[in-house]
């Protein structure tokens, strides 16, 4: 079943490499190898065109791949030789012409290296091709994310039961990656942000030193990585007295941005009109200065990938893209208020995968 | 006191560059730029030499930075220009003739980029000049390594005394970086190893579904990173109720090994000696086949850094070099055995900077 949609994926890929000048490709990016084939080592390359279908890899992994794509021919390379060598010669008896390498995963190193070796091919970097057949989920990525979003949901609810108010953001940030694991998380999708009272104003902020009880609020972006290494993303503010009464205002224009965007979200629709759907309701509430990122963004083997929801965006919505959608506003020393939820395109508008509250600011415990 | 351990660095790393043909270095490694600048974020960039010491970031760190190196310029880009325009204006702007490059960490992408955009400048693909200063650590970077051993030491015995006969080793290995946390650890140092009894004869398993209840013993392989990025890395092997006699005398020889390789550590001596020194207690016993890794490697912002102990290596410790210990004998089906500390060459001789028991295996509690 697994091994029938890597097949598929990698027959679109043959499809679009076609299309090109350059028929067969390097694929370096580990996340673009476990998408086309299942194996989810690390190290390894893959050679993929009409005529080609090798893993390159070393000793540790043999058993592995043998486990997670055994229909895949694998060449595994022993410590006695390095990586260019051993990539070089297998490459050098395909007797190609011409050869492309993703050139946003690849090191310099390599490819001068593969220079070398290969004199006789026109090597052409290239990038986003994987990345582009990976915008749109099937239906077994699609449960792969909602298996994120139940683990980051439960995790949370569970961390947040627990919060005591002379915890650090910090301490808080690693419970919660210990309960997303509880519920079967392989680890957090980035650092949580907690991010206490006028901290939550600054969007990069990560977690540190503040206590919950330096404020009545905080702010939380948060996420976890499924078995599969699938990523969810979400942020809520949360309570432990009450909100300012400037950011309960706030709130509520944030939440109806929100829902303004949610609700453009449909195959055909423009990227940069959703973004201009939730983007209009903070500007006419006079916040628009305060919003300063885009959107959202994709979401899948990476926490952000395309397609992109801001107002240069020239993406456009297809069935089995996921979404973030998160509009901000952070008024700086006061704070920061973001809602974010994670979004599939479907068939005929969109179903929101998320489904913790969002009407108002909960309570911490 | 920080920056001016970063100043010493910087300096000794313009006088590397001085006798080499090229006298500006772009550094593109984020644990170079923070070794050499105290700076602690990503996506980052250091331009360095005889004229210059710039740091190339984007406003995402405008404030980390005058927090964490005041005293390097910076240069901050904003989201309306790409990483390589940016830089690319940055470098020409410099006259520079040439530029050394940090091939290792550079991709494909940003190395063409800037071939476009510095006609005029020759660029010169390099490696390994940085990693050859971060090869002795200076005092504060002892002290960061003694906690992040610390940190993991703390955290394995509290861990260790949770243990449940049913806890799968992931279960244990996400309990023992909490635990690390606990004592300040930022995160694990790597995915810890817990092997079940005959796993531990895979020097590459991770932490599976295996319970403690199905086997006497179990390798575990572990480390901590500290506050300020530095690594642990130790093995011990624990039992549930005792080791089968054959690893039981295995127990014996590695130890032996560990502790003729440690005898042998002191400045001056090739890292092939002290692997020798080691292996020539293994291959005594006639188990020379079954340790197939070299003896250990150095330690510090990477898990995994020069100096390398093993048969083929080159290196000579120095005094402030710090290397892991590691000897193993693995038999398939039946178990391995690995003991592993973190040993800091000394003016005179050394010191083993781990503290847990190993003279034979502990009891898990």
């Amino acid at each position: 079943m697994r091994s029938d949609r890597c097949v598929t994926r990698r027959n679109k890929l043959i499809q679009l490499l076609r299309k090109a000048d350059v028929s067969t490709l390097l694929v370096t990016s580990p996340l673009n190898v476990s998408y086309l084939t299942g194996f989810t080592g690390e190290d390894s390359f893959l050679i993929i065109g009409p005529k080609v279908t090798r893993i390159v890899s070393d000793t540790r992994f043999e058993t592995q791949l043998q486990q997670e794509c055994p229909d895949v021919d694998a060449e595994i390379r022993t410590s006695r030789t390095s990586v260019p060598d051993f990539l070089g010669n297998i490459l050098s008896k395909l007797s190609l012409t011409s050869l492309a390498i993703e050139s946003s995963t690849t090191t310099l190193d390599l490819y001068q290296s593969l220079v070398e070796k290969l004199k006789t091919v026109r090597l052409v970097p290239t990038s986003g091709s994987v990345e582009s057949l990976r915008q749109c989920k099937d239906s077994s990525e699609i449960e792969e994310m909602r298996s994120a979003i139940r683990q980051a949901e439960k995790g949370f609810e569970l961390m947040r039961t627990s919060i005591l108010v002379d915890q650090t953001e910090r301490q808080a940030a690693f419970d919660l990656e210990h309960s997303m694991r509880r519920f079967g998380a392989l680890r957090a999708a980035f650092s949580p942000i907690i991010a206490v009272g006028d901290r939550s104003a600054l969007p990069h902020y990560r977690a540190g030193s503040n206590r919950f009880s330096d404020a009545d609020f905080f702010l939380i972006d948060w996420g976890a990585v499924s078995s599969g290494g699938y990523h969810s993303d979400l942020t809520r503010v949360l309570v432990t007295s009450k909100l300012p009464p400037k950011l309960a205002q706030v709130y509520g224009v944030v939440l109806r941005a929100q829902l303004a965007g949610i609700q453009a979200i449909r195959p055909g629709i423009k990227c940069q009109e959703v973004d201009a759907a939730a983007r209009k309701i903070i500007d006419q509430a006079g916040y628009g200065k305060y919003f300063g990122h885009g959107l959202g963004h994709g979401i899948g083997l990476e926490i952000h990938e395309s397609p992109r929801l801001n107002p240069i965006s020239t993406d456009v919505l297809k069935p089995g893209m996921i979404v973030t959608v998160e509009p901000g506003i952070y008024l700086p020393g006061v704070g920061g208020i973001r809602i974010e939820d994670d979004v599939l395109v479907t068939r005929d508008g969109c179903e929101v995968l998320t489904s913790l509250p969002k009407e108002f600011p909960e309570c911490v415990n």
